[in-house]
This record gives C-alpha cells, structure tokens and sequence, in this order.
C-alpha cells in the first residue's frame, strides 16, 4: 500500500467519483476530519472523499483497490482511540460516510429500520421515536455519531443492560469491500442460521474489513412506565449488591444501573450548567437506576419503589431520590452523562474503558485504587460507568496543582497499572471504544498469539493488499 | 486430506491417544454415531474418538493436522441436517465430546456457568435452576443435545423471543484448532470490544472451524410470574396482529409466542399419548403464548388476562384457555414439542426451516400453501413454529394413502417451491438448524457469490488443510 502521495491523476481520478464539491483537499477543509475528540491523534490525509450512494463508494474502493491507496472510512468523528483519523505522516485518503444520511426504510409492524451508515444516531432514535418506537442505543455523542461508527465500534452506552450492544441491535448489514465489491447482506431475519457469521465479524471491526454502508436495525415497543431513581450508597460492594437485587427484581425491565462515585458528582455540579446534586446527603458512591416496563406505567413505580425500599431495609442504600417528572430524569440522564466532560476543568485525565465480570467489579476497583495512588500520591480517581455490565470508565484525574502535561506523559505508566489488574480478573482493556490506534499495540500483550494470528488471518483473507483502514487494530506489517 | 483408510500405526496413535477403552472400532459400536435422528444420512468412519479432556482434543487435532485426517466432531447427535455426521465413502473419523461433560464453574451472583462442550443441555438447565437460576435455552431434544452442538448450530428453540439464541446466551469459548492449538477465550464479559468477534465466528460455523470444547454461557434471574396461555385464532394475520400486541403490552416478558395448524394439534391429539385438545372449539391457527415476569406473580396474571381481553374485544382470539398450573403449561409445551413427531405416523413428511421477517409471515405461507398445493394436490401442509421470530418449520406430510418413498422421492423439488417463495421475501432457507450436508448444496444457490467467497476464504484462513468438518456447510474443494 501506497504511503507516498498519491499521483495529481490518480487524485483526479478520485474527484471524478464524487465530484469536486465532495473532494476536500484544501488544508482548512481537511482540519476537522484529522482529529479525534480528545486531541491525542493529529492524522495526515492528501484529501476528504464524501460519496453520496454506496456505488461511489464501491468505486472508490476499487480505485483503491487497484492502486493499492489506504482508506479510513469516517463516521461522525466522534471515536475515542483514534481508529477513524488517518495515520501520521502517511498518505491515508479519508472517506467520510456523511452524506451517505438516508433512512431506507421503517417498518414499525417488523420493527426494523433500514439505514444509511452516514445516520447521526439522533436522527435514528428521532425515526423510530415518530413511530411510536424506541432505538435504544443512547450515548453522550448521539447527536453526532453516525450509525457506521457505532456499527464498526460495537457501540454499547447506557441501555446495554436490557437491550444489549450495537451487535444485538443490528440484523443486517451492507458493507462494501476492500476490493469494491458490495456484500448485500441488508437481512430482516431474527433467526438466520445459514454459514458463518460475516454481520458479526464487521461489526467491531473498525473498518479494517471492509466499509459498512447500510443496515438493518431493530426497534422496540416504547416502554409505559419510566422510572430513574438514584441512590447514595456506602460502598461499591453495596452496589454491587444493590444491583443484584435490582436484577432479580426487575429481570429485563432494568434498564441501566450506572455507578457514580462522590467526586464525579462533585466535578459535575461545579462544572456542568445545570447540574445540582439532587440530595442534602453526602455519600461515597452512587447508583443510578433506569426501570422500564411496558405492561404498565404503575409496573415500573411499583418495581422502584420495591427496590428502593428493600435497599434501605437491607441497609445497601443511604438516601435516595426517585425523578418525579420527565425533567428530572433528564436532569439525573444528565449528570451521568457529564461524567466525563466535568472531569475536563479539573486537569488532565487519564483515561480507561476497562471491563470485567460484574462480581468482580468491588474487588479489581479496590485493587485498582490502591496501585494507583501507591503509584501517584494525589491522583484523583473518578471511576465512573455501567456497572450492570461490568463495565468502568476508570478515570483518574491529575493531582490538584499538578503539571498537565507531565501528568498526561504518564498515560502509558498508569495505562499499564490498570490494566495489569484488568488482566487478573480476566478482564477487557477496552469494553466499549475499541482498539483503533490506541490501544493497538497493546492488544498484543492482553491477547493469546493464537487469537491475534487468528485475528491477522481473517484480516489478510478480507483485505490481502492491506488498504482497509490500516494500522487499526493490528499493525500493518 | 485422505480419503483412504488410515494406516494400523496412524489408527493406533490416535488409540494412543485416548486409550483402546475410548475409541470405539467395532462396527456395532460405531453404528450410532453414523445415523442422526430422520434418518436420510449414514456415514462411514474406521473410528470413533472419545477424548476425556481438552488437551486429549489437541492432540488429536494435531495428530490429524500432521497427518491430513479429516475430523468431525459430534455431540449430542441431534443436528438435523447431518452437519454431524462423517461422510458416505470416505473416512473420516468421528471426534465424540460426550466424555467432556463436567461443569466447570458455576457463578451465581456473576449470573455464569462454565461447561465442557459435551454437557448435556438439560443438566445445563438443571444446574443453573439448582443455583436459583435460569437457563433459557429450550429445545425438543434439550434430554440429548450437548451444548458443543448447541453452540456450534447456534440453537434457537421456543424462548429466543426475550433471550436470544445461542449465540446471545455465550460470553466466552474455548476452541481446539485445527492444528491442535487452545484458543482460550473462556471470558466472563459482558462487555468486550477487542478485535474482531472470533465467539460469533465459531458459534454457527458447525464445527467447520475448529472444535468448541468449553464455554461460558449466561444464567438469568428466575421469573417469578409465569402465565400460558393457548388461544385459537381464525388466521395466520389474527396471529401475527396478537403476536404485535403482546410485544407491546408484554415487552421482554413475552417469551414465547408459537404458532400452530389445526392439522397440528389434530395430529398430536391423535398420536401423542396424553396430549389433548384443551378447547372444546375447533379454530384454524393456534396461538401458544408465554409470558414470564420477574418483578411479581401477579404482573404476568395481568398481562396474560389483558393481553386475551384485548384479542377478544379486537375480534382476533376466538377463544382462549389459560394454564392453571404448571401441570397445564408442561401439557401445552408437550404438545407444541410434539407438533414433528406427531407428523411420523401420519407418514413421509418434507421439513422446512425458514425464516421471513415477521410481518411478512401471513403473505409467505398464503403464497407457499397455493404453490405447493398446486404441486402436490392432497399434501397437508403442517406449518408451525416459532411466529415471534419470523421462524416457521413449513413441514408437509404426505397426502393420505400416498406412497411414502415415492412422496419422499420428491424431498428436492418441494424444497425449491418453498425456498424459492423464502427468497422472494428475503427470507432464510435454514432458520436454526444450520446447513450440514442437507443445505450445502443450497446454499450456494441462495447467497450471493461474493457472500460464499467470503465463507470460503474464512474457511482456509482458519483450516487450510481442510481437516475440519469437510464438506459441510461448504463443499470442500
């Protein structure tokens, strides 16, 4: 693959697919498109191709193809490890999904909608909301993410517990190939079982196998009953515990028990507008909790306030607010979801996506806890996230005073820390975001070789020139 | 790969591998594991392997992989379409996992449980309800089947509707390459994006990958509420508009909604001991409905009396029954099981497992009922499964007084009617029984060129010798 640039006609060439209005190559135009979110990733690209019909883009990967050209397939430019910037110093061509917007089809009696990967997932929910229907993937970037990205991320946020990750949300997909051939795989069906699984190897694969262009989505009856209740609790076992009541309580009408320490609540109503904590009482840690049922409204405030109740008398919760009106449950929606952005006044963060079984979550946070700040005297953990999932953001945030920069030269150090102690639990370094460049050379100490040759073979058998977002998730070699 | 007799010294180190006492040669000792349950397929094999642990699986692969031996692993020897069995005239040898049956680990409060892929599915169930917990799947043959198989099949079964198939019921695998190395991918995590989903790659690839020794499968709080409800409707579209109205009065409590003929439960009346007709009224369609709750017993009574309420009053039940006890939800679930053996006596039946989307159910059977009664005047068409799903087994019995073989005879031409009116709809031709050896050749005639590229290149990414289950699901070349 080509990491010179790119000859003026074979540029040409590549305009001539989508036209110059939708071939960026004026250095300003490009700047957006070459940096991620968090600014750790700054890319390189000779040009921005923005296709409007997957047939341009079939044709851009057999021009690809063809002249074995690098391309990085770009949703909303909303990922954290940096799988959709181009590579430093090379000559990636960069092909944003964006214009390719449409919604196909709904059928709310099927329950599905069929989409353009370039979607901003806002607009999906939006579609299936004017349906009388529910998407249920919901994250902090809804409003810019795009549909393609969250597929080739396996995206999860804060509804996983009851409706499962973008791959359990996806019965079908179009993915155009490296070689610029369209694998139509745009299926309705619950229940399929005829050869391997190519949907599921796409999805998560970060555009490396291929460009996902459309797919099939399935939608969800609206729930009647909502209720969010959030709850001090004394410690991350009681949470624990509290979840596990929650669990056996509600079964698939939990929709999301999400955990918050003190700190995170603290940097939130300091920082985020509107943001108050909803309690005079102080308390180490803090559950959200999202019931829906679709029986009935009454289900769900029967359910809530049964939980709550049953945590109160089995001492697992200290206080607790139930969200009396749909404001309020926004408000609590809120605050979680500043989590992460609160923490930005506050300093440089370093940043984990870490997983690990849910009963394990008490025991590796308490391990955790105690290497990093034997580690970094000052550190200011704010480890936050699903923990119905097993899933934590395992924030730290610098040492009040301290140096940002000298702090953030420590990512890979504490990166290290962290995620030995993932290692131990059996854990994941990436639970939700992805590998990406990131994480890239890392997944090659947490996984077996035999699972990263396995991995380099499926690789080499979808994408042999080594065109397809490369770099991502396995080093090009 | 050989296609001749392995050598005395080649059939003695596998013997030495697993001991004389488990590896069956003598003909009367081989014969069960050469014939699965409709009996169409009978293969040939000089030996039966019954390894005891995983590492004896490893040494078996690699013995083959040195050697060029084609394998095929079986478990339960249920599948339906031979993907278990060797094939007719050339020697492959059988790797049985029945002896790698121990439970490895049982979590209750992590909600898993890790097992040899040779458990059999109902001490699955069995375990977890032991431990106050559920295991979802269910299936006819869930007193034989083994969990290898059930993975490697990706089984649906009657509770796909609120928990998914095998391949949702799966957090980890542990896999015996084809070259006899360990993937261990044994994880706990709900939540894992880290490089591309080898699970969901071996899940359904019939044991044409490697060989599924272990895995960790999910465990669900027990429901406390638990309501069948049997209903008659007038028509397949009554059914499907009840079936949209449980979804939404029920959500995820609805767990099973099965469709079934009049024809159907005639034939179970008729020839299964011990199952009657619940109604005294005769109605055309059926309508099998499960709903389980978790917050309370009383939330289901609700939801099953609303639910019938409202398909009274709507003109879509004409008459309904509920299950007072759990007696007459096990009677009801008997005679759903009992829809395919009930169809032997009445003869030579030709099986379907399609899926459409749901919605387009009522349009697909009107259409196939007319195609094939044009075929085959006095064929009885005895089509039922799981409606929630889109997945109906479109089986057809003989015309009465016909002749069984020559009925039999005409297996091919009655299955290109019925699929090709599944492809029309965008349906599936194998919904969850797989493709084996009955399917192969069809399938390559249902998916699109680029799509079984794609499966082969998988193929011999991971098999390149083609010692691994060959020619099923893709014929070997």
């Amino acid at each position: 693959m080509t990491t010179t640039l790119p000859s003026p006609e074979l540029i040409a060439s590549f305009i001539n697919i989508v036209g110059s209005a939708n071939a960026l190559t004026n250095p300003a135009d490009l700047a957006p498109y070459l940096v991620e979110s968090r600014g750790l990733y700054k890319g390189t690209t000779p040009m921005v191709l923005r296709p409007g019909t997957v047939e341009e883009v079939s044709r851009i990967m057999k021009l690809a193809s063809a002249t074995r050209t690098a391309i990085v397939p770009q949703g909303g430019n909303t990922g954290h490890v940096a799988g959709q910037i181009p590579r430093e110093g090379k000559a990636d061509i960069v092909l944003s999904l964006q214009r390719l917007n449409r919604i196909r089809d709904i059928d709310p009696v099927g329950n599905v909608i069929v989409a353009d990967a370039g979607c901003i997932l806002a607009d999906i929910q939006k579609a299936a909301d004017d349906n009388d229907r529910l998407f249920p993937l919901s994250l902090g970037s809804e409003g810019s993410a795009r549909i393609g990205g969250n597929l080739s991320t396996n995206a999860g946020g804060t509804a996983v517990l009851a409706y499962g990750n973008m791959r359990q949300l996806c019965l079908g997909l179009e993915v155009v190939l490296p070689t610029g051939e369209i694998w139509d795989g745009l299926r309705r069906l619950k229940k399929d079982n005829t050869g391997y699984d190519l949907r599921d190897l796409f999805i998560g694969a970060e555009g490396t196998l291929g460009v996902i262009t459309g797919a099939v989505l399935r939608m969800f009856p609206k729930p009647l009953g909502h209720q969010v209740a959030f709850a001090g609790v004394g410690s991350v076992e009681h949470a624990l515990a509290l979840f596990d009541r929650a669990s056996s309580l509600c079964g698939a009408a939990l929709t999301g028990f999400e955990l918050m320490p003190r700190l995170g609540v603290e940097f939130t109503a300091k920082h985020i507008p509107g943001v108050r904590d909803p309690m005079d009482t102080v308390h180490p840690w803090y559950a959200l909790i999202d019931i829906s049922t679709s029986d009935t409204a009454e289900s769900a405030e029967r359910m809530v306030h049964d939980l709550l109740e049953q945590g109160i008398v089995g001492g697992l919760v200290e206080n607790a607010v139930i969200a009396a009106s749909e404001d309020q449950r926004k408000a609590l929606g809120h605050m979680r979801e500043s989590m992460s952005p609160a923490q930005k006044p506050e300093g440089g963060s370093i940043k984990h996506d870490v997983s690990v079984p849910v009963s394990s979550i008490p025991a590796f946070m308490k391990e955790a806890d105690v290497a990093v700040m034997r580690a970094m005297p000052g550190a200011r953990i704010c480890s936050f996230g699903h923990m119905g999932d097993g899933n934590i953001h395992y924030n730290i945030s610098q040492p009040v005073g301290a140096d940002k920069q000298a702090f953030l030269d420590r990512w890979r150090e504490m990166n290290a820390i962290v995620h030995g102690i993932v290692a131990k639990y059996n854990g994941s370094i990436s639970a939700e975001h992805g590998i990406g460049q990131l994480k890239r050379d890392e997944l090659v100490e947490v996984r077996s070789p035999i699972e990263i040759e396995l991995m380099r073979r499926i690789k080499h058998a979808f994408d042999p020139a080594g065109i397809m977002n490369p770099d991502k998730v396995l080093r090009a070699d």
